[in-house]
């Protein structure tokens, strides 16, 4: 497991984290499988989306922002019901493929780090997961020696 | 694979299911991994947020009751329209990282079954996937036995 | 990883593909573990609900239509904005159990492709992990081998 930090700079923002998970997968040697992200947060989440044009993270903090507005009334007293709602819609985990050594996103795709209650220092777990473990490098070999003869 | 039972006891309610999950995860013997949920169901999901104020949730659940409202009209005709949609924002799986053989939630997050058409007897199926294949106890000991003479 | 591919057929629409994904499940040869879907755009994505009746997908199409209407203003200048909102409000991953080296869908579940800027040609990811690596095939056989004389 690895740990990805990320410092928002802002109240409600998205940091694209897309360099760090990439050479996260790569330090992982995993050539075929699965990377897992999870954001230990409640008041922050995970999105996969575009970031060649930064309009398209600021609609979607927009939208967020009219579906659950910080300054509506809420139950919950701290002033951040607005950020767990939010969370919850986006999501707190994400998950990628991991082909050829490498972080298999389309061509459009970035990984964000989603800061609704921000700005802070937040952390992401990332665990990257085989696809098929027979084909590991410690399988390989292993399977090499007991062919020897 | 497993399977959490969840009485559910309102019409919309989260019930917390986290000790059940974190059992589970002991239990699959996993030191590194990914523990993954799924809601075999269409008309309820699952969420990690807040337990410690039960005010978030409870916000959460008028949020989405404002979004898709219960008494709204809709194609589908049997009421639960509202339901299948609710369920579709949170989402039916979910997935937490696995680290030294427990469940690695954040400080503040537990696992909630979402019911949006309850109450009902209700099932999650839940996954424990390995990160390293080569690091689960039958593998080091068949390492073992190769390295001796 | 397979690549399973579909050609949409509207601008917003709910594409069955639970057939070519437990297809692929059964070729994978996995018997038990977990089956990754992940769309490589920015303007779909993938949503596991019911197909017994057409006018769920339906209602849930013109509730995200109604969250994000897609002729509203937006910042974003492609006109296409609505889509990227409704693609990170039901994410562009899915993930479901292998049990018994099947799909292990509830009675009621079909995995939709969710198109929100079609109709295009699209792609979705599929890979199967394995619960437990040391029940593989491969696995079985040199363990097998090892216990001969």
């Amino acid at each position: 497991m690895e740990r990805i930090h990320v410092s928002t700079r802002s109240p409600q923002c998205m940091e694209d984290i897309t360099a760090q998970v990439s050479d996260a997968v790569r330090r992982s040697g995993v050539e075929e499988g699965i990377c897992h992200l999870f954001v230990t947060h409640t008041t922050a989440g995970l999105v996969i989306n575009e970031n060649d044009d930064p309009e398209v993270v600021r609609d979607l903090l927009e939208k967020l922002e009219a579906l659950a507005p910080s300054d509506a009334a809420y139950h919950h007293l701290e002033g951040n019901s607005h950020s767990h709602i939010k969370s919850s819609l986006v999501g707190q985990s994400a998950a990628a493929p991991v082909a050829g050594g490498r972080l298999a996103l389309g061509r459009w795709q970035a990984v964000f780090f989603a800061e609704f209650d921000g700005p802070r220092e937040r952390e992401v777990l990332l665990q990257v997961v085989a696809a098929r473990a027979t084909e590991t490098p410690a399988e390989e070999l292993s399977r090499e020696r007991q062919a020897e003869p």
